[in-house]
């Protein structure tokens, strides 16, 4: 079974973008994705949940209005499975390989909507969410923050999150913030509001370091 | 949040039948509730995994062949996202109004299959399935053991379980076995290889000194 061989540090980089809806992960992924791939540097670029099959399926589940009022625990279960089975599938082999694997969302995520957002012990969901990852960690997480009441929702679509209201955004802004304030080598912590080209340039900047920095000095 | 207010143990009577596929479990089942019935006592019949709308679509995740090769650790999490919304949405309703619930498998069977007879360690896919469940255990697990090179399957789909081979249906088997040894107050063994009336009032039996019993009692 080669799920259960870890990576190791030295292998490949991970690198998540995190943050709240519309504040431009996604375009940022992509603007690094495409930087990496004219460098001549092998990208992945990948987001949780759903990037696979099984994701896919999974977030079906999460997000389906019909759903309805899903067990909380069951709602933090199945986006731990979402990424064991997308670590599994895609992103360890990627990294095995010795890729940039650049992911729109990942644990930090979890913690703040499950956890910080929600009513389940946050200690408990970071426990199954580190054992459905093997404790895998990016080498770098950049979070794009930006006071709830000022984003730019992109999105129309009103989806189970999104109705949540702006209380529980607020709360997982601020999980997501503690999050980086704990460990600052491993966080770049922008303003969303900043331009495209503003950010883009930040990420760059620190990711060339990694890319040039032996990876195994990069991870604690 | 309901959900978050355990079931306390003298709260109804929760029943399980465990054993490998086609030996029995659902006929028995079927036969106490409809026991439980006659005798005026509000039962709910139920199983694992599947008996919800979310589990149906886990349980279609999981067996569907065109998973493939599901991760491991992804498969042992879906199965406690079923048993977290199923305790939720169904058992622990009918337990806090005092039915007896009577469930085809549960957290033995993650483990049996999960555990002993895949990858992983079975300490921690234990403490995720005890994280899902709130750590609700049955009054009573009727196990209905059988060896299983002598086990008749009345079922002729061949899904990805059943598709696994002997050794592993061995090892599901010695694991069922252990949990049973280690806690025999609230475990009924029976051969599975008996008449279905002779394994029915053997059950009844065990049942009916719970039911005369105050349930306090009956949880460690």
């Amino acid at each position: 079974m080669s799920g259960s061989e870890p990576v190791r540090p030295d292998q490949g980089l991970f690198i998540v973008f995190e943050g709240g809806d519309g504040v431009g992960k996604s375009t940022q992924a992509d603007l690094l994705c495409r930087w990496l791939t004219e460098a001549g540097v092998e990208c992945v670029r990948t987001f949780e949940p759903g990037d696979s099959l099984v994701g896919t399926k999974i977030r079906q589940i999460v997000l389906d209005p019909a759903t309805g009022d899903l067990a909380p625990r069951a709602e933090a279960l199945l986006y731990a499975a979402d990424k064991a089975h997308h670590l599994y599938e895609l992103v360890e082999p990627a990294l095995r390989r010795g890729a940039v694997v650049v992911c729109d969302r990942y644990v930090d995520s979890m913690l703040a909507y499950q956890g910080a957002g929600r009513v389940l012990d946050i200690a408990e969901v970071e426990r199954v969410a580190r054992w459905a990852t093997g404790d895998l960690r990016p080498h770098l997480t950049v979070l794009l923050d930006v006071d709830p009441s000022e984003a730019v929702h992109s999105k129309v679509d009103k989806d189970r999150l999104e109705a949540a209201g702006d209380v529980f955004h607020q709360r997982t802004r601020e999980y997501f913030l503690q999050l980086a304030a704990r460990d600052p080598e491993h966080y770049l912590v922008l303003h969303a509001r900043d331009s495209v080209e503003q950010i883009a340039a930040a990420v760059q900047d620190r990711v060339h370091q990694l890319v040039s920095a032996p990876p195994g000095r990069l991870v604690s």
